[in-house]
């Protein structure tokens, strides 16, 4: 789990799930573990800072998982976005001392594969990259 | 969207998620998509045959998206699984001959990532590789 996304690459939202707050945006990302670091990555997600849980929570992102392939390395993250102010709710993640203090050691134990991508906070361009759905049913 | 496991291959039920019927289980799952079928891959989910979409559902599955990545031709499938007898839906998907059918197209589109898998049909072992969930928060 790192920097959730880039705040000029939003994707379009879904076409087929909707609340009565807005549409639920469905996302998407992968990056590359670095392989010396599986344990400790699986380690520190398996008992995630509590701070950096609640702003999760707080920026309106839902049913979170992230996904490790051993073979290529790649991480997968899916979740969604449930909020009606997506700038808003990405700056407030941005801001939070202890989540730019967890990128720091989560982006550590990571490869971006977007070129030129610097870090988590940096923020532009990605650290994690963005991958489209191509097939949804609720 | 292919076969979703193989039966031997259950991935173990998740510990934070629950419903008033059990519990709800994710799964991830990678294959390759071929290069030069990516358009016919995409097109075809655009409209996915309603036999197969009424038989996902009536099989329990939930929340189910593929992502794909073009520079490594990675598809990445997540849902959930909501029923309470798994091998028994997982059957009714197996028989259905829609299911079958679309299979057989899909099938010839991607490239498995588990040594030694025939097709989705066949079953073992799994036509789709499973991976591993590190990290999860509703």
């Amino acid at each position: 789990m790192s920097q959730l996304w880039s705040s000029s690459k939003i994707p379009p939202p879904p076409t087929t799930t909707t609340t009565t707050t807005g549409p639920i945006r469905r996302f998407g990302q992968i990056i590359k573990l670095k392989p010396e670091h599986v344990a400790k990555y699986k380690e520190i997600h398996a008992a995630v800072w509590p701070g950096v849980l609640e702003q999760i929570k707080d920026s309106n992102i839902r049913d979170y998982s992230i996904f490790h392939d051993p073979d290529s390395g790649i991480l997968f993250a899916s979740f969604k976005y449930v909020g009606t102010d997506y700038e808003a709710d990405m700056k407030r993640m941005r801001e939070n001392p202890k989540v730019r203090e967890w990128w720091k050691l989560t982006d550590s134990l990571q490869e971006s594969f977007v070129p030129g991508a610097k870090s988590s906070e940096d923020g532009e361009p990605a650290w994690w990259k963005g991958v489209e759905e191509v097939f949804y049913t609720p």
